[in-house]
């Protein structure tokens, strides 16, 4: 066996070559244009020396936990390589090229290495840029609102153009590399970037909803002093929560969504050229996103140039639309003339058709100016659970709303595709139309981070006592990136389930599954069971957010109870207690969820065996999308219901319809940004698993097709393995909890 | 063609002829004991002269509302009247005695008609029983608590035995006269019987949920008035809200799911039947049915002649275990001697293990001795949205659990049965396990009835100002009937999964699917949109209550700020006025949902063909079980987290901690008496409805199997037809709104 390296690259055409050479370029571009951005905004003023003060408190919090996060998560990617190695060892035979398996199990073990060191420098980088840009957005917002707006916008821009650079130059590689034997290398890739995610996602939603529900129930609630106000103690967790959360939890999320949409692509396009004889399978997804990149990188720039004054949302929207035009054009131009096949076309634009659909509908169930939150808001006279009912009712319609646009995009897919019953054709069609969904996303996070910025640059305000009319500037810059978060996510979870399906029929195809039939005992069973994880997973984040506020609010009540002149304002509570807390109690609770979501799927595939597992990835596909857009949305209108209260209506703050919004929306937090969004990798670390774990579970037998391997000596150990893995990481969780509560004397 | 009735009855052995007719006396006998019953019920005396007017005013209350209720409801019956007789004339061509098309088209109808009366009968006389019971319940509790006890008991058990012996006796009946044909005609029993059932679970619901909530939001909420304080003019309607929906409604539904377990495994039974020759796969269910009747009586008479004083509760609980050894010895006897295969034996007592497993879990879910209420509870000390996330957390825990228990029973019958890849066997054996899980069906109903007629009497009692000591046993009633009540609501939603596994079995064996195969993009769309049925039906349900309540809440206000001397207790309040909104707003808001559920099978297997329709299937029975537990555990543990706080937790009533757990209750009041428990005949409406509505999408073909008709005219029409319906119920139903309201005057 001789190692194989680049061969593939030798029979594409010289157009193919360039093409390919011209993306890598185009995503160190992209990387180059982030650089040159973090040029800009860091120098940019910070501001007086009290706003530094606190934006360094809120900068350690943020690092510290990271630090932890990733120290914790250390041992469980090592173990999870060694697992990964094993994996690629097993499916090596299935090389093209006839490569030793040892190097397959080493190639995907290092893909995996790299999608998780790009996902955490993605959440790392996007978070410190976000902590970087807060004070200077605050310091800016004293000149105008353009250009507190431009350092915002800029900072995202850095984050979505590192999420864009490193997505394709990963999975660029990897296939110049590899050509043929691509697949086998990228799950790897997919797997590591998804896993990541899924800890910063879960880690970060349970510190920032812990941190928040904390801090509003003793200031807000008891003790009736405003949000942000410096004698609580929670008050820097508070912010530190927006930055772990909303920034490198969201960055690292969106990161892997766009990684995972190009692999499941890619290896469906791959099937597809070995099937056909041809390379534009393979390559025009990846073009489609150089074009991507290249439109976010002229868009995002042409907005730095134009606009004054408050005309700056229609400059960031004109970007919008000039990028999304870039992207139609270069669509058309790639399918037409160099696939000669405009199914492409269709394709991908049917993922922009879907991405304004989602937005559309998610601004329909969340923002203030439609029926929706203007009936929940109503229902507030009525007190806290008629307006928490109403949530439910509405949040329950937008989910269905939104499965069934999914659906219709997979029945746009199929009338494409000729509405063949070739599986494979349409499963790659609606993997274009994630592809054709994503494609924005630099533009997307660029408009997305204003959010969590704007909050952290108001809190520093508030704390610092800055002016009214800065303040109000701020305010609105929040109130956009309120609207663009909501989207963001809406999107995220769409392109979830779209690249959930294809690497579900990637699943199919790898391992020549003839049906997945429902009707068979085993895969009913799994079914149900598959059903029940999404369940069970937001079960958990919402009860670990719950006994993490329990936590947090003794202490702001012990502090406020026995530090002297707190009350009075003479004395300061000691922050970094609460920080503390929050970072041990992420920690702590982080493990249990994301284990399930590696174990489950392998358990069920050896007990069931793989048909079984599809119907468990089918189910919890379905339910964790409904569960998914249910809890943003509904959490999302309680948001905004409060906020229209908060307006004016009906009272406005203090009344008892603000009362009962309160309660709404503090319900609604641990939904929309712990449970509802940490479901978008958790289906897809469990397809992942699923595909990549499934190599263990068969036997390749002469002649074409595999053999199952069922319960033997060897899979039993597997499974005892496997549940040694959770019980070594969870008293390597432990152990790291107390090392928490050391750090913290 | 000649007309055969009867044939196939020739063919039974000697025993199976006598024990078929001894299973049609053992039915008519539960219904004489239930005749006895009510003799004896209507014997005790009912109070004085003001609880017979307030008993009055209730019966009346309800009477009107189920008398709107069956008219807007007529039309609609008729309507699919037809249809159904139009799809028993299609499917008439595999009759297996070549009976004429219009024949069975014709049985079918008259089946539909039958399940459809029985349902209503059950529901109308339950409901009737409990309303004449409640004032004479009130009146013995003046004497004593068993007194008291015995003819709540007692009441409940007619309806039980109604249940049991209509079911029974319908299901035997239409097997005796067509035999091999009897699926054919069971299938139209089925649906009528779900049908009614669906419209009085959703209709009773939002009935009893909106007064309930309407009542308490202006009673204890704003005017911190107890309950059932007479001066609240929605308490009339709260307590006829307690007849409609937690005795008609629940009546009709647990009907439909005893009958629905039966038909499932005659369906089944009688394809193995065909295929092994053996006539007992089919008799077997109906023995075992019988012997659950026969062992009801005997149990529930027992009861009747033991135990003194507060024992009584003992005395039932011993006559449930003397019930179930009887069944459980009587599985073992048909079994072993009959079937002579113990597999049946083993399949039936499963069903058993899971009435019990499901008991326990739903015990520890929702009553206030474990961990979830007290955690719940506990929560509320940091106010109601806490208290909300923390039972939101166990909801989702418990509705995992259950599902789990349930793949566990189907894995259980896989093993039974060899553990073969025949579905058939498999599936056969799940329905049996839903015919043991239901066999004590008389006594849970008995034991059930309590709750609303407790919760009546408790309310006759507080408006005529009846002594503590008598208020003390029927408050201890009351708790004692909320255990039972929340055990039948777990029971017969985990009997719904059952039942409807096992149709949706019959819906694969009767079309003669080759494979339900999930990576087909129609089966994957199909199947997405099937997840998102329950949710939009419960959307549907939750909205509907708060609309109601938001009307009754401002006509009590209204009443409140515009009868002179109300509120110092001079004068009465308008009673039937409230009445009347809640029995408008209940008529008006169930077609809707109802509609859903009988329309979106037929268009989808229409534009999508029977696999897709088989993938919409099991996704509807798996999101609604996940669903409805949820909801249904959820909504029970926040009432008895409240009432743990009302016997003195956390400061007790009128602390911080009872108002956030009132609105807790509040919040799950819908979700566990609306929307929940009627996911339960939705299940298995569209289960039925598309196993019945299939026979119009193929044709059968030469030498076996089927084509699929597809979009043709004809189809299309179907489907244009079906639209009108829809439109022509809305119209009508908005007719019988009018009409409500010019009673009302």
């Amino acid at each position: 066996m001789s190692i194989t390296l680049l061969e593939g690259f030798h029979v594409a055409s010289t157009f193919e070559k360039w093409a390919l050479i011209a993306i890598v370029v185009v995503a160190l571009l992209g990387l180059l244009y982030a650089w040159f951005l973090t040029r800009q905004t860091l120098n940019e003023p910070e501001g007086n020396e009290k706003m530094r003060k606190i934006a360094n408190a809120i900068r350690t919090g943020g690092n510290a936990y990271l630090k932890t996060q990733f120290r914790t998560i250390a041992l469980l990617v090592v173990i999870l390589a060694i697992f990964v190695f094993l994996t690629g060892w097993f499916a090596g035979g299935t090389s093209v090229y006839n490569n030793p398996p040892w190097l397959i199990g080493l190639a995907r073990m290092g893909g995996f290495l790299m999608g998780a060191l790009f996902s955490g420098l993605v959440g790392y980088i996007g978070m410190n840029m976000a902590m970087r840009a807060n004070a200077r957005v605050a310091e800016a917002s004293r000149t105008s609102f353009i250009k507190a707006l431009k350092i915002g916008y800029r900072a995202g821009t850095i984050t979505g153009m590192l999420t864009d650079g490193l997505g394709l130059l990963g999975g660029t590689i990897i296939f110049i590399l590899f050509f043929e034997d691509a697949p086998l290398v990228l799950l790897g890739f997919g797997f590591g970037g998804t896993l990541l995610a899924l800890f910063m996602r879960v880690g970060g939603g349970i510190y920032t909803k812990a941190a928040d529900v904390g801090a509003d129930l003793v200031g807000k609630v008891e003790k009736g002093i405003p949000e942000d106000d410096p004698r609580n103690a929670a008050v820097i967790a508070d912010q530190v929560g927006d930055n772990v959360g909303d920034c490198a939890g969201m960055a690292a999320d969106i990161f892997e969504s766009y990684e995972v949409t190009i692999v499941s692509a890619m290896i469906l396009g791959l099937i597809l050229t070995i099937t056909t004889g041809q390379l534009y399978w393979i390559i025009f997804p990846l073009l489609v996103r150089a074009a991507g990149v290249f439109s976010s990188i002229i868009s995002t720039y042409s907005v730095k140039s134009t606009g004054e004054g408050e005309n700056a949302m229609n400059a960031i929207h004109r970007g919008y639309i000039l990028a999304a035009c870039i992207s139609i054009v270069s669509f058309f131009l790639f399918a037409q003339f160099y696939c000669h096949d405009l199914r492409f076309f269709w394709a991908t634009s049917i993922g922009i058709a879907l991405a304004v659909v989602i937005q559309f509908l998610t601004d329909y169930y969340t923002s203030t100016e439609h029926k929706p939150v203007k009936e929940i808001a109503k229902s507030s006279k009525t007190g806290a659970a008629t307006l928490l009912l109403s949530g439910i009712g509405y949040g329950y319609e937008s989910t269905v709303m939104s499965v069934i646009v999914i659906a219709l995009s997979i029945v746009g897919s199929a009338i494409v595709w000729g509405a063949t019953d070739n599986v494979l054709y349409i499963f790659y069609g609606i993997a274009l139309c994630g592809i054709g969904q994503l494609t924005l996303t630099g533009n997307n996070i660029a408009m997305d981070s204003f959010g969590p910025i704007a909050d952290n640059a108001n809190g520093i305000a508030e704390m610092t006592g800055m002016e009214p009319k800065a303040r109000k500037i701020l305010a609105d810059l929040d109130a956009v990136g309120n609207t663009t978060k909501a989207v963001t996510k809406g999107i995220a979870i769409a392109s979830a389930v779209l690249a959930a399906v294809a690497l579900f029929a990637a699943f199919y195809e790898d391992y020549d599954l003839k049906t997945i039939n429902l009707i068979q005992w085993k895969v009913f069973v799994a079914f149900l069971i598959g059903g029940g994880i999404p369940f069970l997973f937001s079960s958990l984040a919402i009860r670990a957010v719950g006994r993490a506020a329990f936590f947090i609010v003794n202490e702001v009540r012990w502090q406020f109870a026995n530090i002297k002149g707190l009350w009075e304002g003479t004395a300061e509570p000691d922050y970094s207690k609460v920080v503390s807390i929050c970072t041990a109690a992420a920690q702590k609770e982080l493990l249990t969820p994301a284990l399930l979501a590696i174990v489950s799927p392998i358990v069920i595939g050896f007990l069931f065996g793989l048909e079984a597992l599809a119907g468990f990835l089918a189910a919890v596909i379905l339910v964790g999308q409904l569960l998914a857009v249910f809890m943003s949305n509904t959490g999302g209108a309680y948001d905004n219901a409060k906020k229209t209260i908060e307006d004016g209506l009906y009272g406005g703050k203090g009344s008892d319809s603000h009362k009962a919004a309160v309660v709404g929306d503090t319900v609604g937090d641990p939904l929309k940004d712990t449970a509802g969004p940490a479901l978008n990798p958790l289906i897809k670390v469990i397809n992942l698993v699923s595909v990549i774990a499934a190599s263990l579970m068969v036997v390749p037998i002469a002649g074409g097709g595999f053999r199952e391997v069922g319960l033997t000596p060897v899979t039993i150990t597997v499974i005892v393995v496997g549940l040694l893995i959770i019980v070594g990481a969870f008293w390597y969780s432990k152990k790291q909890e107390s090392f928490a509560k050391e750090d913290d004397k």
